[in-house]
């Protein structure tokens, strides 16, 4: 077995880790860290692992290096990439949940965060979305997962960019569960704040919307606007997209080029005609269900969902890991849906 | 005190009517109807009533022309056109909830809905949308109350056709409470159905997309589409709209447009700039909340936000009432939003 | 018109109180204070209150004395009994919403909370339950508002306390909706710690055990045990509570002693045997109803409801304003519950 | 590989034997049966099965007997005796999740339910609550599944009530999720009519009373009140009882008898003194949570926590096909809860 860390425990994206990883069989969770609640046990923190996995958290400092076989960063921006520098050596496997190691080009990074501090693993890094970059994943020792919201995104448009099929504005309109908004004790996230109410937020400014764009970008000239939104419930991701084709093309044939696109994706979804996705559909899993509509005059619609904490965190991560270190993809991540 | 019926008065919007209501200074309710519950009393059907509201329920037929001066029709489409012919004199007002009256071409109403019985009633109706029909509003005996959703979208878009400025698409992405789907027993509107999930629906299809699409045609020969999603809480419709100017304006000076546009009006808010619009902070109100931001490249996403059973139903028909029987705008309709 | 002041105005009770006073024909709120939001207008941390309140909050400090006729303390206890001593003055109306004057018994309130500070005001405090205490209430100036539980489990044990019908133990399970938690960010108050789950809190040591206690041991020799949870949901308080009467009695006869009990009461509605009260038929109104089935070997079980923030807190306190100030009773206080 | 029937196969019980058997080692689901959907494919009802479980439902008729090893019976009281007659040979296990084999005394089923047409299977059915009936659903081929609030009661008094140290009334207050009112669509089951609310129900008439009062009288003779309550969410029953001790015993004490009487049970967990049960920290598993506080003089609260349809019925259906057909006990149900 071998071992793997979280830095970082105690926010959901821990809490998921850890209870993916308690069932694969190749890797076992032997760090786990908080500043919080070091010297806690975990299980008194989320008293739903009782019986099933109860380590004593250990404060997140730099004494880690060389402890795991991988590391998993549950961090800040920021912190992250300076736990990064601590952690990397080349044998252990690096994967960053932050947005530290997701841009290729430190420009667009530091326009919407912060000045890098840790430059020189860039180019080591690979961007975690493995439907579209899964050589580069594999062997790679450091790896920047994905956003949530640039998950749902990128994906519901990569076979059409591919294709060189999209012309027009993008409009990416996506609401998010509050889960995306983390564990800590902020107003916005309070249940009074949320329930029962729904709003956009960061429009125009979200950080996610470069990161979306730099992939956008990589295929096509074409611009987005990317507007989030906070849905009243805990986990899921749901993203539509409205743009123009540059020529008329049936929807069962896009379809069809979805279908062909991700043929052997074993965590991609594409539905039948005139069904839609419901976030319901892929919560708690590793899926992202994706449909689409098109009209006869070129306008499209394309709708994708995902768990924002698995395939939008963790199990993305896991998946990741797997190949990353040649474990078969699914191990770990093969629970179903569940709803209600 | 004028009189006032409710046909069909034990769905959501019956409820709404009612509750608003018995705060008029100038109406009271003395007619409440419905097949299912009749002969029952409306205090036992909503306890919340008891002590303040507890009339008998009888039957919804066409025994109730000339007993009262306002009628609200909350009844299906098909059965309201009946009722409305069966109603209709010339004196007393008819406000009619459902779709039969809100298309002036009875074509697009065809097209969209059923054959209509009652055409010979159309060109006695006025689109009840204050906002922008208030002097043919003035003086009607025959309103086409306007759907929740239409009202989010005219409303946001308004400004901004009537002045000339919109180019390109039209992308309509709204999402509304599950109040929107009526009372009545379905699957899709069980609480394990909808609670924890988020979905579009009627994707291309929904019956608004006519009822928005012909308030636009008469400002322009854009094209919107209409994409309605179902969000996991009980009242609110937020409507975010993607579109184009035809020149770049900055948001101030779009947003002043609005404040312009909007002078005077008593339920329109238009928010200030890096605000947006909450479904909290317009619910069980008749306001209509809304923002926007532009971008230098002429690109706009602008953002309603409505209490779908009040602004979107009840609401709005009470201010039609207050405008064409010659009341205060605002009476029964100060109630300030509510949260948490 | 009087002049409100409302001490600690950016929570949730201070938030209620603006929004029902705003139609108070015979009080104008002209002062709020905050030290989070000294400065701001509440219509920009409350934007519901657009266009209808848009004052500026100034410092929650000692110098607001003399400048109002009646000032609501919502402010933590300790910090509340500190404001009264310097509001005090035997001609304005203090009401404060803290725990710092419902105790007569002053060793009560230490046990439970901390030292009292302003021991000396407690003689002229009156316990602001209306239903039980209207004639100290009538010409008081300081009134200590209840708890939101224990208005809820007293008035609900009220009646048959007085009538000397209940022997054995009283068990009361309630159930609270998470507004009742403030608006300070806490972990245990963020959405993803309360949405979808349900949990008992504070059991057998709540602070609300002593204030009921405190009430049930001036009609009997009692002992309540009390167990409140936390419900996935905004506003509203549903108490169950378990007992055994002296001698058996039919259920009609028990509720016969209720409605005499609170006849005339404006605010309490005793249901009809066989239906149950639902936070949701009383939600953001100042009722309480009450409903309860006895058995044939004496066990009873009475059910109550209440919106936590209204006649729990907020709505409560007004209704003692009402009275003390000789106001009429209902004034700003007749909205009608809604829902959905 | 032995092979499953699921008759009923579309409500929630049915999903969840779905999903939790996809995983079974040693079970595959051969049969799904439905009126409604005959004909449909499984993932079409339920998308999120999609690519993993798709066979296509069959009526359900008489005409399955025979085919199958072990039969879940997911059908309404009455019909499910009915099948069980036809499917009983001796040799197939049947698990029923309706009522109609939990009471070994026909005479209280019939008080509450209905005739019984199929008494002369009830001396060979097994109440299936292993941590109490293990032994004898070892081999049993017709196993009774019990009640979802039920298995919350019972297994929260079981320590007690086999040390014989209760006395005095027991009053059971339980709170339940939405999904026990099952899939049917129903007005009291409606979103809008369950969301931001909270109520009673069946108050001293429920059919569950009589379930656990037959369990509670084979140890003592003590009577139980049993008053359930509506929550706002999904899954997860909260069951907190109140009685009292026949003589006073510390709290740590108790919890040892708990953790003794349930020493060696894979899905009862006893929590620590001062934590309680949440249902966030069961669901989607088939765990108990039980903790308590006892008092002074004797009064002791009890407050357990299961997933309803884990459990409280599907879950402990697979549990009972475990120990009947001799697999590993926790066989498909090791799934870690989960939350948010």
């Amino acid at each position: 077995m071998l071992q793997a860390g979280i830095i970082g425990a105690t926010g959901y994206t821990g809490l998921a880790l850890i209870s993916t990883l308690v069932s694969h069989p190749d890797v076992t969770v032997s760090l786990i860290t908080s500043n919080t609640y070091k010297g806690k046990r975990i299980s008194d923190i989320f008293p739903l692992l009782k019986g099933r996995f109860e380590e004593i958290l250990v404060p997140t400092n730099d004494s880690h290096a060389g402890k795991c076989n991988v590391y998993f960063l549950c961090l800040p921006h920021g912190t992250s990439m300076e736990m990064a520098k601590k952690l990397f050596d080349g044998k252990a496997l690096i994967i960053d949940l932050s947005a530290d190691f997701r841009f290729e080009d430190v420009k667009i990074y530091e326009d919407a965060y912060i000045p890098h501090t840790a430059k020189e693993l860039i180019p080591q890094s690979a961007f975690g979305l493995p439907e579209v970059y899964r050589e580069k994943i594999k062997g790679a020792k450091l790896i920047g997962n994905p956003g949530c919201y640039p998950t749902s995104a990128i994906l519901g448009l990569y076979p059409l960019l591919k294709a060189g099929y999209l012309a027009g504005d993008i409009f990416i309109d996506s609401k998010s569960g509050v889960s995306g908004a983390g564990r800590e004790p902020k107003l916005g996230s309070l249940f009074c704040e949320v329930s029962e109410g729904f709003r956009p937020y960061g429009v125009g400014v979200h950080r996610h919307e470069p990161e979306i764009q730099k992939e956008v970008s990589k295929l096509s000239n074409l611009k987005i606007m990317f507007v989030p939104h906070l849905l009243p419930m805990n986990r899921g991701i749901l993203t539509t997209i409205y743009s123009r084709l540059n020529k008329p093309l049936k929807t069962k044939d896009v379809l069809a080029l979805y279908k062909k696109t991700y043929d052997g994706e074993p965590f991609v979804r594409i539905m039948d005609e005139g069904v839609y996705p419901d976030t319901r559909f892929v919560r708690f899993s590793n899926y992202i269900d994706i449909s689409l509509k098109s009209f006869d005059d070129g306008r499209i619609v394309i709708i994708s969902a995902i768990d924002n904490l698995i395939k939008g965190a963790s199990g993305q991560a896991i998946q990741n890991m797997n190949i990353a270190l040649g474990f078969n993809e699914t191990a770990a991540l093969t629970a179903l849906p569940q709803y209600p």
